[in-house]
């Protein structure tokens, strides 16, 4: 709604927005005493998750809920309310609006569906009803959405009493809540928080460019990502995502690309998707970073947040076997970056390192077997990476803990002395040397589906991303987001020198 | 080597190299009382994972290992030796072979790299006096691999103590031995065993052409993957494939497609990678199905597994969210498939069952939370299933047990009563209605990287598998698996079509 903001580089809409996220107080609209229903499911997430300030249930009843008072409208409660949560029909949400803004609420989430999205003209109508009540007093997210989940503010999703607490420098904005949903659940098993998650629905008021412009001026976040339908203002979108993109990393997926995802993205929210060709130019031009689905986006955003600001497309590859080196080859060239051969005398001390036949001291460097001594893998790691010839390391299908070795029966194929230390090696050298080392840990690798080896692998995963080094299942899935943040960040200073 | 099995389809070398997966004797030649060694590791694994015939180590230091007498040379064992496991320097190997053929063995694997591959004149040396040796009274896997896993027959891989008892009908060749190691491994999580695993080397005899020969004739085996960077005989290789995929699904990866992967073929395997075009005509002119890498492979081969022989592209998709319909829809459609709007009464029944607003009736169906109760679930597969108007059918983002909504901290969503069978649903509904039903589970869900929700999630994967219906983590991986089914065998109607 508010353009004045695009002047002011996002300041006005960073503070007109703060009630959303950061709310003193919150009412709860549309409760009962059946804790199954979202009304109170909700108030009772928002008491779970930890929500620091008042809390006001509101339902028709009155009666108390959860140790609070239930009042029977927004009129009765003698506080100053800063954000409302309604959950009240569809056919009675513009009125309850009309009730908030009486009452001088300031941001509004609007969770009913039953508005455009049904398709039908009583949908249509209600909605036109509901604009009818925008005057710039407050802003609002939705209606037919799963909100906002903002941990610093202490503030969830519905359903978001599992959410993690732990506030990060990741946004994620979304149409769909769902998809907003297992982006926030997930994204720690990737290694990074979120700062802020929104699911928007139909944008009534507030949309994805809107919301876009408040990621921009947030301080608390260092990177975007973004799953769109269809935008309500596609210029308004454009222009926003080339302004962000050149000072924080903004990771897009658009969905709807295909001629039946467009039929269901249009039943979905009633947007229209657009063509591929349009917005493959648009994003490009925007100097976004383009994916195709919630694993590649979860995949890109870790990349983004462990890495450096890095240009490099040189990668030296460390694993155990040649059919796996061949794979990576493949792979890595396929993501746009690659693999070069090292220079003799790298080549030479890697060489002395290893088995005099059916290793490779080239680059993939191929140990051989996946359980190499930390000796070794050390001397390795520290010939490339000293080297100068690459600008960052993989390590795949090397098992990386003894404890690992042992769950997955490999403790008989190699001596155990001096083990312990293994999985430190690639901390050691990425703090040493300053280069970015990713390690790939294999999933499904024990044939029993032992879950203590599972067990073993998320806690060495978990492990590795508390000493800042990014872990991916695949090596394809590594290269595919090493790939994409080098390419943001070339593309960023090819623009910069464009522009001096 | 032999061309004559190609007239006797297969039926010549399927006797010819039984005694490479079902030997009654081995002996391994190498070993030393160093149990970190292969060759003596190899004899521990062989038995610990249970191989019933006779056990020779055979050592130029004699003496007793693991509790069996050690032989100085093959020659000097007394009993008939089916199959010599072949672990002594790249050297002394051909001199071996010669003992071998003297003592009137019929198969080797000859496990020693520092041949060809090593691109040195030495090597190419050694391997040209090795294939001197080969007269017809023997076949030989190798040299560079790490050999034959045949469950049914108690043989194993080097190191493959911890590769799986049970025998399936899946048999996977591989010139790698890496990724040999990872399918056996993994396979089972994927919900299907190997019936044999090979892991062929510099394929000096016995070829990758060769050993689909075998198992185009193996009845164990319903089901070939195959893992090619650049084949001996690729014309043979060409043909036989033709032959085998109008028989059995043959799903190929090939390595080394880019030209930085076909560098790295050609210093692990000494072979010429062949270009991207040549290649896709060739496989797509042989009718196997092409992926791209182990996952996809794995995917891909589970999908033939569960699924019954199927031409059906219309798909029926059942969810929770909307954004997630979009991105199913996108998926579904890049591989291949549809998913059809329903008629009006089918719509009609399943809109019945959902609550009035938020949800989706139309395919893909939107049940609006990941949480509906069974009765809902159980009356939208039988629409759909019973409507005739889609051929398999993906459940997705949809908690299927109890106790994962309950770790999962969702039980408070929801009122509990009836949900224990909730998990029976796809099951009950691919039985009675003779429909695939596909289940996807999300990993990485709970944001505390929860042990016990991963293992009720592999708990869950496993039951559902073991009732025949096929589990991916991603509906794209789902579809992209579907997909290839489905064009697999309308390519096979289609060309009995042109031939009828």
């Amino acid at each position: 709604m508010s353009e004045k903001s695009v002047d002011s580089e996002g300041t006005g809409i960073y503070e007109e927005l703060r009630p959303l996220f950061f709310p003193r107080s919150v009412a709860v609209v549309g409760v009962s005493q059946d804790l199954w229903k979202p009304g109170s499911s909700m108030l009772r997430a928002l008491q779970r998750f930890g929500f620091p300030g008042a809390l006001y249930p509101v339902g028709g009843r009155g009666g108390e809920l959860l140790g609070l008072q239930v009042r029977r409208s927004v009129g009765e409660i003698d506080d100053e309310i800063e954000l409302a949560f309604l959950f009240v029909p569809a056919t009675v949400l513009p009125a309850v609006v009309r009730e908030c803004k009486q009452k001088g609420v300031r941001g509004i989430i609007a969770f009913t569906s039953g508005f455009s999205e049904t398709g039908t003209e009583e949908g249509r109508a209600l909605e036109a009803e509901l604009v009818k009540e925008f005057d710039g007093s407050f802003r609002m997210i939705g209606p037919n959405c799963l909100g906002v989940y903002s941990p610093a503010g202490g503030v969830t999703q519905h359903p978001g009493e599992g959410y993690p607490r732990k506030s990060g420098e990741v946004a994620f904005i979304a149409q769909s809540g769902g998809l907003s949903e297992d982006f926030a659940r997930s994204s720690p098993n990737f290694g990074f928080y979120a700062s802020k998650v929104i699911s928007y629905g139909n944008a009534c008021d507030l949309n994805e460019a809107d919301l876009l412009e408040y990621m921009e001026a947030d301080p608390d976040t260092g990177l975007i990502g973004m799953y769109i339908e269809g935008p309500r203002d596609g210029r308004k979108l454009a222009r926003i995502l080339r302004r962000t993109a050149a000072k924080k990393p903004v990771v897009v997926w658009k969905g709807g690309l295909t001629p039946q995802g467009a039929s269901a993205a249009s039943s979905h929210t009633g947007s229209l998707a657009g063509s591929i060709e349009v917005w493959e130019a648009v994003l490009r031009q925007a100097g976004v970073v383009q994916v195709g689905g919630l694993e590649e986006l979860l995949d890109t955003l870790a990349a983004f947040h462990f890495l450096p600001r890095h240009t490099d497309l040189r990668v030296g590859y460390v694993c155990a076997g040649g059919g796996t080196s061949v794979a990576a080859s493949d792979a890595s060239y396929r993501a746009g970056l690659t693999l070069p051969h090292m220079t003799a005398p790298v080549h030479d001390t890697i060489a002395s390192l290893l088995p005099p036949v059916g290793a490779s001291a080239s680059n993939p460097v191929d140990v051989l077997a996946p359980f190499p001594s930390p000796t070794v893998l050390k001397g390795i790691l520290e010939a490339m990476a000293g080297s100068g010839e690459v600008g960052a390391i993989v390590i795949d299908r090397i098992v990386m803990s003894t404890e690992l070795r042992r769950l997955m029966k490999y403790a008989d194929q190699t001596a155990t002395e001096d083990e312990e230390w293994l999985s430190e090696v690639p901390i050691t050298i990425q703090k040493d040397f300053g280069i970015p080392v990713v390690v790939v840990l294999r999933e499904h690798l024990d044939p029993d589906g032992d879950v203590a080896v599972e067990g073993e692998r998320i806690r060495l995963r978990r492990y590795y991303q508390e000493h800042d080094i990014a872990v991916y299942p695949t090596a394809d899935r590594a290269f595919r987001a090493l790939g994409h943040v080098v390419g943001y960040y070339r593309q960023v200073e090819r623009r910069a020198g464009e522009t001096a």
